[in-house]
């Protein structure tokens, strides 16, 4: 089946960019680094095991039942890079360590007890980062004491293995000039560094400090205090990323995610209505923009639909038109589709089914 | 199951709420005035079947693929309130209004000559509205001759019988004051009289005006020119909705979804950190609103975590515990979820399937 031929809205990913984008990443980190993918983005084995054959050593998850579809999908060394709280997750979280290397973060010492107990009564042991708040005001301990603090109580309790910190800044990777992203990061790198001294003066070995965006993932590279990178997004590119200043040390990234949309509507020479809307591009980042189709602007999404300003006469597209639409945030779109229909020049070639759409828990 | 030990995020449906909201629609709407219940605001057949015995005459939907699975799951009268292009869907439609009583709107001669062609193919006929733009500019026909020689076409063409017009205001729905919704009602039912003097002058009956939603339907039964209103939120009351004046002769509705949200981080006194973020709770119509717990705001939401500051400390909630969120919007946040949980008095008392999530085609 041809990419024409496709009905709409359809979750497009480009192959020949997406393959683009894994190598491009490969090639920008340097050996000493590991990447560790992150699999929200994507919730996708197929896209996870591309990754790990790429040379990451595993993905990141920040969910339980995210990691369960990843390690049900063939994926051996998963991170669970956020809190689990409550008893049922706990439980599954435990099974699920029995299956495979897994890991998962703690900012807080009662959480600790509970994790720890729940490992214990299955049989299990995790590996346990602490999560540090670097400035974005999230989940996290502050660095430094609290930190140190947190990580004893790791180390002491016997289901747990203390793995590291988690030190991911969210907010930087949006900051639209180079020079904000990496001052940032500049800073958390102070706080992390400041931590591990504490931990090597405590005599607790940190074997891992693990973090890093799309955005800003080669300013942690570059200040020499991460051991592993968490990128998601770079696989897409999505329109809110490409609204960043690109520049070396970070490589270019392609856009390889799309929605297929249908013009279903010409109710004047100004106007075209998509049947892609807000349940089928996610518009938390900002609007989708139209792909190679320069004179056409996405203004406004309601629920179904979607309306496209024309800019002048020549850019008008027919009823009937289908258009690709780069989404504003590749993340919360992927989590609208049962399936990626993976097109090669014009052609589909497969369909990866998006296993964990949906899983919330 | 209590309600408590719903695992989270969840989407919960109070069905107390739920049901009174049916009954003060019922009770709303003089019996001259049909209503026609939107389903792409809850994609799933046990809530259809609901409104239909509590009275409405059958229910509306955005896309062929949820009507395909209300009449699948017992609905035998829908409305498709939306244009539907291209070969591929128009066959399905056809297919589908061979087995139920079908709708479908046009705003296009081409459109309604390939819907056409599509039905007589498949040896069906179509209850076909000409939708009208009533100021919104999204899809229609402007009022007055264009609708009525859409409407000759449409009368024309052996597969399609001429049901009436379409006129649905969507952008006045959440206008804050009653008064602003109130006028542009007025002005939208002149456009609506005028186009239906000019079809009784041309000699062709208009047995149906339907339109109307959640936040203006009483208007337009006031103003005598609807025959059929389409309310979809009325039957779950969200945060956005919630935010408009309320007051005769629209009823009162009660908020009657919810998701369940667990606090996962307290990184601070004044912060928790719950796990639904924006893949479990809509945000472009604003941040889901905390239920029954003053002092609480849900301030940002990022993939899967949502902040909320709290105000005194009273306020604080615990580590592990659960707070019920009311949406922003009720229509995109159903579209993230499987199942509601449906409660009562805090019990849980059934799970509805939500059919017709991630339904886009």
């Amino acid at each position: 089946m041809r990419l024409a031929e496709v009905d709409t809205p359809a979750l497009i990913l480009d192959l020949d960019a997406f393959e683009t984008n894994l190598k491009r990443l490969a090639d920008a980190v340097p050996g000493r680094v590991r990447v560790r993918a992150h699999a929200k983005t994507h919730k996708c084995p197929d896209i996870g095991r591309r990754q790990v054959a790429a040379g990451a050593v595993g993905v990141c998850c920040q969910k339980v039942s995210e990691a369960e579809a990843m390690v049900e999908g063939g994926i051996e060394d998963v991170l669970v890079s956020n809190e689990i709280v409550g008893a049922a997750k706990l439980e599954r979280l435990a099974a699920l360590a029995r299956r495979a290397r897994l890991g998962v973060c703690v900012d807080n010492a009662e959480n600790v007890r509970a994790l720890d107990a729940a490992m214990q009564r299955a049989g299990a042991r995790i590996d346990t980062y602490v999560e540090l708040d670097l400035g974005a005001r999230r989940c996290g301990v502050a660095p430094g004491e609290p930190a140190l603090a947190l990580a004893r109580a790791v180390a002491a309790a016997p289901g747990l293995r203390f793995a590291g910190l988690q030190a991911y800044h969210g907010r930087a990777q949006h900051m639209r000039s180079m020079e904000e992203r990496q001052s940032v990061i500049v800073r958390a790198s102070e706080f992390v560094l400041q931590t591990k001294n504490l931990l090597k003066k405590a005599n607790l070995p940190c074997p891992i400090v693990t973090g890093a965006g799309s955005g800003t993932f080669m300013f942690e590279v570059e200040r020499g205090a991460w051991d592993e990178i968490q990128p998601g997004s770079y696989i897409f590119m999505d329109a809110d990323y490409a609204r960043n200043e690109w520049a070396p040390p970070l490589p270019r990234f392609e856009h390889a995610l799309f929605v297929l949309a249908t013009v279903m509507s010409r109710p004047d020479a100004a106007l075209a209505v998509v049947d892609a809307g807000l349940k089928a591009s996610s518009i938390d980042s900002g609007m989708p923009t139209v792909w190679q189709r320069p004179g056409l602007a996405y203004t406004r999404a309601s629920d179904e639909h979607g309306c496209i300003e024309i800019g002048s006469p020549a850019a008008a597209p027919a009823l009937g038109e289908k258009l690709l639409l780069v989404p504003g945030h590749c993340d919360p779109t992927v989590n609208l589709y049962d399936w990626y229909v993976c097109v090669r020049g014009g052609v589909v070639e497969a369909l990866w089914p998006i296993t964990a759409r949906g899983a919330l828990s």
